[in-house]
């Protein structure tokens, strides 16, 4: 499907309740201010009143879920970083002092952190979450990143994580030391877009280093046809974090939570949950425009339009807590604001 | 001055202490993330960094005064509401159901309502600040709308509520009708662009309304030059509240108190502060493109990129609010987060 027609299908299966339509549109209408002055807060508070079927919405509580994997296909050079680094960072998340622990104190968000296949062994530490599901993928360059049944159990616990608290409002962000490589990989083959089109620098390639990875994504596309069904495209190039977070947003938006989508890594998990299932759109906020060169068109093949543009390409989940604030003051502007007949304001 | 002169003395003035500079450089690239990597966070907070000469930069508290005030121009049919509407919203702000107050509350702000003169007399409400500079201004299509001892006592109340309590950020915002008629008057005089140019629909004109409103800045334009220091164009077609606002930035620039520019009106008492004080520079943040037609030209001439861009144009420091959970996280991100060396996370 196009952009357009997945967003039809979305439109479609939101519809049929033209009493809560009126309802909602009288409402957000009638608050003490000119008509669609607030613009997209407007559009985020009748998302999130639809998917909740209230007219007093909430989005005050909200877990951020880190999958954290490694990926075969960093053994191609495909990252400016050492995969080490993935171990490192899950250590630093559990520590406290990475971009997402600093955010999600300063937003207020709690954090979940889980081992989906950090390569190297299972990590000794507490308050980590263990699902892992191999020792990092195997090189997609070469051959399928997972098994079948891998694939299986990764959608499988994501889906657990979707679900998992009592949270609103449900943030997905990774960890994975080459996972720029993958989600371009993924995403393409999902959207029908050449992977080396979408590859962008990931934590900092420079030009000799960036034309590597083209070479090695373009490599890699060539084992399978143009464009995949998001299972086929998960196995055979997906992170374990990738497909446990494409289940975690299917579950979550079943379960009619609100799902806030990251960057480019978790917008290729967004674009499997789509194809999986139109109907998880309801519950997507893309939550920010990446830095990473193909996030712009991955988004623009999915018709979907971020509420920020901050220059950010971190990945963690540090671009979903950033627009949280946004959603909750979309959710409360429907509950809270007076109505020109309360307040006593004249209309025009 | 043009936006890029501007830039460059409020550069000049921010420069001058290599050392400090090259430890905000070295504290921000040392965090555990690719170098810039969180894109406009980090430049934000090395922008409240340097305001606060300090490397553990602090954004909690925040104050959001609103200043109300009428406008003879009104008196044109500039605008799609009637003139009392400003005395209805001042009710409703201290009844706490405007979008401002909903907002304040989603994010942690105080608000000071302040009655910097709305027409039909003094407003009699419990919680109201009374800074009362006249019953509305004089019709500025027909001559100046005030007195240079209004002016005088305007931005000297304005001072004083720039340095009020003891936030760390200072929120400014504004109601009126027809104040975007009047902020574009006042910031096309000031950096000369014409302000018909730079009108909007404000609360919602139609095609006739916007070319009537159109004329009628032509009409009052037309009795000044097309360039006017900040003093004269706040004199000429200020109202009170922007007057009051351009006082107000300056003080709490001076008192190294963050400043959050929201939009339209809000941008256009920024460029009366930047042109009395291009030092102003350092303490604002630019929190949003508004929606209203001229923002974009007025903040280009400035030389000034909004954090935000959601399609609001409703004034009140709505933009201000929703851009100040981002302030907070670039101030919690330079305090709090990581070191590559404390958190044992290899570099490249």
């Amino acid at each position: 499907m196009t952009g357009t027609e997945r967003a039809a299908v979305a439109t479609e299966a939101e519809a049929g309740d033209p009493a809560f339509e009126a309802a909602l549109k009288a409402a957000i209408d009638g608050k003490t201010k000119p008509p669609g002055s607030l613009g997209r807060i407007e559009a985020l508070a009748a998302q999130i009143a639809r998917l909740q079927r209230t007219l007093a919405p909430r989005a005050d509580t909200c877990r951020l879920t880190i999958f954290a994997a490694d990926h075969g296909i960093a053994a191609e050079g495909v990252s400016a970083f050492p995969q080490a680094v993935t171990r490192q960072m899950v250590l630093n998340f559990l520590g406290g002092g990475a971009a997402a622990n600093v955010f999600a104190r300063a937003v207020g968000a709690e954090i979940t952190v889980v081992d989906a296949g950090v390569a190297g062994g299972p990590v000794a530490a507490a308050g980590l979450v263990a699902a892992r599901i191999g020792d990092g993928t195997a090189n997609s360059a070469a051959g399928p990143a997972m098994t079948e049944d891998q694939l299986a159990a990764a959608m499988g616990a994501g889906r657990g994580f979707g679900t998992a608290g009592a949270a609103q409002v449900m943030a997905f962000g990774e960890m994975g030391i080459a996972n720029t490589a993958a989600a371009a990989l993924v995403a393409g083959k999902v959207l029908g877009l050449a992977p080396a089109a979408i590859a962008g620098r990931g934590t900092g390639l420079d030009e000799a280093g960036l034309a590597h990875k083209r070479a090695v994504l373009d490599r890699a596309a060539a084992r399978t046809g143009p464009r995949l069904p998001a299972q086929a495209a998960l196995r055979e190039y997906g992170g374990f974090e990738i497909a446990m977070m494409a289940g975690a947003m299917l579950a979550a938006a079943e379960a009619g939570r609100l799902v806030l989508v990251d960057g480019f890594i978790a917008t290729a998990a967004a674009a499997c949950a789509l194809d999986i299932d139109p109907r998880t759109r309801r519950a997507l906020v893309f939550c920010h425009l990446s830095d990473e060169a193909g996030h712009g068109a991955v988004l623009a093949a999915l018709g979907a339009e971020p509420l920020l543009s901050l220059g950010l390409r971190l990945g963690e989940g540090t671009g979903a807590l950033l627009a949280l604030p946004l959603v909750r003051a979309a959710a409360a502007m429907l509950r809270e604001m007076a109505s020109f007949e309360s307040a006593g304001v004249s209309r025009r």
